[in-house]
């Protein structure tokens, strides 16, 4: 059913991965970044732990090996990751203190990068251990370290978006009517498994009203003739994200159904001719919203046009008014416009869009018609 | 399959815990309480949002209502939660600051606990924006705010033990040698969720050297006659956990495997037997350990004894070494002793435990001998 897996990365991918983060950090004036279990430990190393009150940190420093504070009963695994080979890793037992362990790996002083999610426990516990350390977090200090992804993370995008327009092209041909949200959410969820997922990480059926809550996941409602549905799904295949949204209609749209639907389509379409080397984030932002605002619906499409993607479905760049930093060619976001008309239907559309030199690449292509199911 | 749901918690019930949270922050000294999205969270509103990089916080101060400030696309969920009526939305805008929607009901100075697993982002953007204020994880300033269940919550509890015990009443039956780890694993997860569960948070099927690592998950490896296995399993059934390890053995065990086996069980019985109210959770951990320490086998127990279980499956108290604090009837957690011989094999046994008023009562019930699998 699906290709062959991509080949992994390597201790070497890793090494240097870790190179370049430690590289960055020095050229924004950090002393070092401090890396949580999360996307950017997998992205790091390859390391995926499970996230608990017990202290993993990766330290990367300029001069110093990366070093991984890991529990004890942890280390065998951290020690089996791809990464490994590249990390020194210093164990602590429980019942001793993890920051103490961490401590001179950190330094007394100093400023660090630090991921967006780690644990405000383990923050404050390095603040109270090392009063000298200021912290900043990830996206405010290294924004763009993951943003700009290379041929082998593209081609892994690209067969994951490949993979959710698969799954798109199964679920328009299911009965919708009659049927719960949940149970089309269930359909998806498989669809996006057997075309190669290891991990769902969101299956959106949001139909008639409940389409005008953007973040609506799935609930009891039956589906019924004359609704608008909005799909909206993704996961994880070999590591890296897919996220794509349809709106489909039961049976025959009215005139306004049809109206706003043309209307996002157009605003994603402008979305996405905004996107080209050099442009600001907040550009792609504003070219679907100003089609949204001369339409009249702006005050209904409440959220940023579109995130960033890679080893996670959410992650900068971002898409939204004020971010000015230049799109640069490898990044990879969503565009995803909307219309939410609360107690009545929404509307949504989004791809994910790489930079290439020539202007963006949609990693989704499917078709953008508002398509009929029964 | 399974009994009926237990009747949903009410407004009335989230607004008490929020109100309990409250006069336990300012019994502590502080001036309130910060909930990330997470366990707390859950337990204190029945709000279960997606954590993201987009702030979502509940501020609980004296004299104040409980203010949930959410993301504007998110706010129709928030709204739907079943502790929202106690609550009022503050909503704050993609593309604007929410650090700045948030900074008038956290006030500029002050002391508040924060929740373990808030993101050091906005963490630190609350720090940016109040300088002033102080801030604690809640499991140093408030560690015990969720640890004594009442009646409603050890039903759920015990009804997830129960549940879990039924799972591995089944796996004890299928087929182990020849099978991939992964393969009995999966078994484990659809056997959860037939009893019940709706999430299944890990399913670990540890042979032969891999039970030697405490936290292995599940792999490839093909599980063979005469091999010890360690099972370690559970997850969330009506909103609360469940978590037992048994320790089988495929085919009949060897005099060691024997020995270390009976160890670990009596390691677990002066666990279980020391939990009363007024000891100390370390003495939970000291009596299991002693037992262990005696047969020899100490520089093998490489972790605590024990963890608190709620809604989330691993929480305060913990049964370790250097915490002082007394059992109080209703608390909840783990006594799971084990011994990992690397390279060899490894034992485990745990059951959940609640504080009585006369001492210790076992949630999980199955057999505690080792187990013969085919």
């Amino acid at each position: 059913m699906t290709a062959a897996a991509p080949a992994p990365f390597t201790a070497a991918d890793y090494a240097a991965r870790m190179a370049r983060a430690t590289e960055a950090a020095s050229d924004a004036g950090l002393d070092g970044v401090l890396v949580a279990p999360g996307p950017d430990l997998v992205w790091l190393t390859g390391y995926r732990p499970v996230e608990t009150e017990r202290l993993t940190l990766l330290v990367l420093r300029a001069g110093r090996d990366p070093a991984l504070v890991v529990p004890t009963l942890e280390a065998p695994d951290a020690a089996k990751s791809a990464g490994a080979p590249a990390l020194t890793l210093h164990d602590w037992t429980d019942g001793t203190d993890p920051y103490t362990a961490a401590a001179p790996l950190v330094g007394p002083a100093g400023r660090f990068g630090i991921s967006d999610n780690g644990w405000a426990l383990h923050l404050l516990g390095l603040m109270e251990r090392l009063p000298g350390t200021r912290y900043t977090a990830l996206s405010d200090a290294l924004p763009m370290l993951r943003a700009v992804k290379d041929a082998a993370e593209l081609d892994r995008l690209a067969a994951a978006g490949a993979a959710a327009d698969a799954a798109f092209e199964e679920i328009r041909r299911v009965a919708f009517a009659g049927r719960r949200e949940s149970e089309v959410a269930a359909d998806l969820a498989g669809l996006l498994r057997r075309f190669g997922h290891e991990q769902v990480d969101f299956t959106i059926v949001a139909s008639g009203p409940n389409g005008a809550d953007p973040h609506h996941e799935a609930d009891d409602r039956v589906i019924r003739q004359g609704d608008t549905v909005v799909l909206d799904f993704g996961g994880l295949k070999d590591g890296y994200g897919s996220d794509t949204s349809r709106t489909v209609h039961v049976g025959e749209p009215d005139d306004e159904e049809r109206a706003v639907h043309d209307v996002v389509r157009a605003a994603q379409e402008a979305g996405f001719a905004a996107v080209r080397p050099g442009a600001a984030c907040q550009d792609v932002d504003r070219a679907a919203r100003a089609v949204v605002d001369d339409a009249g619906y702006g005050a209904y499409f409440i959220h940023r046009t579109g995130h960033g993607i890679g080893v996670t479905t959410h992650e900068p760049p971002y898409m939204v008014e004020g971010e000015t930093r230049p799109l640069v060619p490898g990044m990879c976001f969503s565009v995803e416009p909307g219309i939410y008309l609360p107690g009545r239907f929404g509307v949504r559309i989004e791809d994910i869009v790489t930079v290439t030199e020539d202007g963006g690449r949609r990693l989704n292509n499917t078709s953008r018609e508002m398509v009929i199911v029964g």
